[in-house]
């Protein structure tokens, strides 16, 4: 798995800052991109990167702002100009496929590709064998929902080697094994499945959370995450000014982080205002509270290996 | 009078070119600026010029493809954002106002101004003392237009040292020299208009031209214009299928600027396919047609001087 940041700015696009999207990218797990947001100029971005438009399956829209979803209908248009035929869903709060469609039909834009819309709820909104994918609503001006994605555990895996050196013959006995169950042989003699099984593979826990003031949702959506994505538009200090516009600080994104038990926090929806020394204090800062935080740039891109989360280089292959 | 491409691509955005935009920048003329077309990321681009968001007081919007107003909710939101109280009026065909208001609506954007539409039909759409704004319907597949705009003749000025020197006295003869009466002093003494009036200004014409395929319309919407904006999406050789798409070819753009005998002809809606060397071969193709002609970049800015056309260096303010 990893995570790219294509849009890390609030509001409005400024030269260092695009509005929001992110790229999970789960090409290893499942071989597809999932996009949250998708703001004006993504596909822009995406220019830049080596993500394929086709390879993403999924959107998830955390609400209707201007900065989250104004890409939506030049992404959608380019994904079929270069051949995608893949079918597409996109997740978001009510009012959004009204906005696309009107925009591709207005502007006579006939996809290549199905898309469909599912109007999210809070609660699970997609499942399958590898993943869940939860929402909650957070507190925002508009409505606005954050997403917890969480793998589901890999299963151990079986030593055929150990097993066949133990006696077992191929065949249905294996399935057995592999399935947890303890064998007896021919011989009476009995081969314990533990012994033959790799412990199973704890799946991921990503918290992508919308814009958002501090608040209970958010610790409750983010609970022992291994990532959380959380918004800093403001900073220490200014924490009235930030609730009164629906945003959060620095310091409080850490808070969040803090209360969930998450193990990363990379902050996003970063403001046009502060500079770059303004920056590194907006991370310093959070790292009073929380430790392993970050604040994202554009074109961040980061690997889940070990447990762990680590920035590669900035992508920005030109 | 200056010209400034903001997007020259065909579709699509490409690296090296956006989706389509031009502002035409009257700030010596009226201290506003025009834009024609609004593809997404258009706000974008404006970044990297000295244009001011709150300075473009009208846009014209040749048709409505997705490359031509996608960035139009974007870069309305942003011209409010960032304080903009000047009205602005938009011209487009029917359907532009449902996208714009819709999508406005849906991302709960409140602009600090006012903003009018007005739907065009061919003729005079635009007309006060210093300008006429023409529009025409081109052939493309949908409907599309293309703009000519006039500016009207700056009258020539009054030599005042030169009117006191024949004595002249200050007062109503002065004004009536400058109506272009000749007037006669208390002594007899007649006193040319002529001989103190230089002469009147000629206003330049431009006619800018949204996507369409060879056609005569596109040749009376240019007469006798002093700088022709054509597209050229396909090159020499490919007229039938250039046509097929509505679209023309580098020679046919030079053929249209040649019959209607403009001065200067640029060329733009050039198609990411086409490489650096290509696109040199698409204006040197050109030149054998019509001598003035240009393949337009992105940030290429044109200034109107002594009644040539003049390309200043690139401008990528970063």
């Amino acid at each position: 798995m990893q995570i790219q940041f294509l849009g890390t700015g609030a509001g409005m696009p400024s030269k260092a800052r695009n509005t929001s999207a992110i790229a999970l990218k789960l090409l290893d797990e499942i071989g597809a991109v999932w996009l949250f947001d998708c703001g004006e100029a993504t596909q822009h971005q995406i220019l830049h990167t080596n993500l394929k438009p086709r390879k993403i399956e999924k959107i998830f829209i955390t609400h209707l702002h201007g900065d989250h979803i104004f890409g939506l209908p030049g992404f959608l248009s380019s994904r079929s100009f270069l051949g995608g035929d893949e079918p597409l869903t996109i997740f978001g709060p009510k009012g959004l496929e009204d906005f696309v469609r009107q925009a591709l039909t207005i502007s006579g834009t006939h996809l290549t590709y199905e898309l469909e819309f599912r109007e999210i709820q809070e609660g699970i909104i997609f499942e399958d064998q590898n993943f869940t994918v939860k929402c909650q609503k957070l507190k925002h001006v508009v409505p606005c929902y954050g997403y917890r994605i969480e793998q589901k555990d890999l299963p151990g895996k079986l030593d055929i080697d150990e097993a066949r050196k133990q006696g077992v013959p191929f065949g249905p006995l294996l399935g057995k094994l592999k399935a947890g169950e303890d064998v007896v042989l021919d011989n009476g003699q009995v081969v314990k499945s533990a012994s033959l099984l790799s412990e199973s593979q704890k799946g991921w826990i990503v918290t992508i959370l919308g814009d958002t003031k501090y608040c209970q949702q958010s610790i409750d959506l983010s609970e022992n995450a291994d990532v959380l994505i959380h918004e800093a538009t403001f900073d220490r200090g200014t924490e009235k000014l930030a609730a009164q516009y629906g945003h959060s600080t620095n310091v409080e994104a850490a808070t969040v982080a803090k209360q969930a038990n998450v193990k990363y926090l990379l902050m996003n929806h970063i403001s046009a205002r502060f500079m770059k020394k303004d920056v590194e204090l907006l991370e310093s800062d959070a790292r009073l509270v929380f430790e392993n935080s970050k604040i994202v740039s554009d074109f961040s891109l980061f690997q889940w290996r070990n447990n762990q989360i680590i920035l590669e280089e900035d992508l920005n292959v030109d």
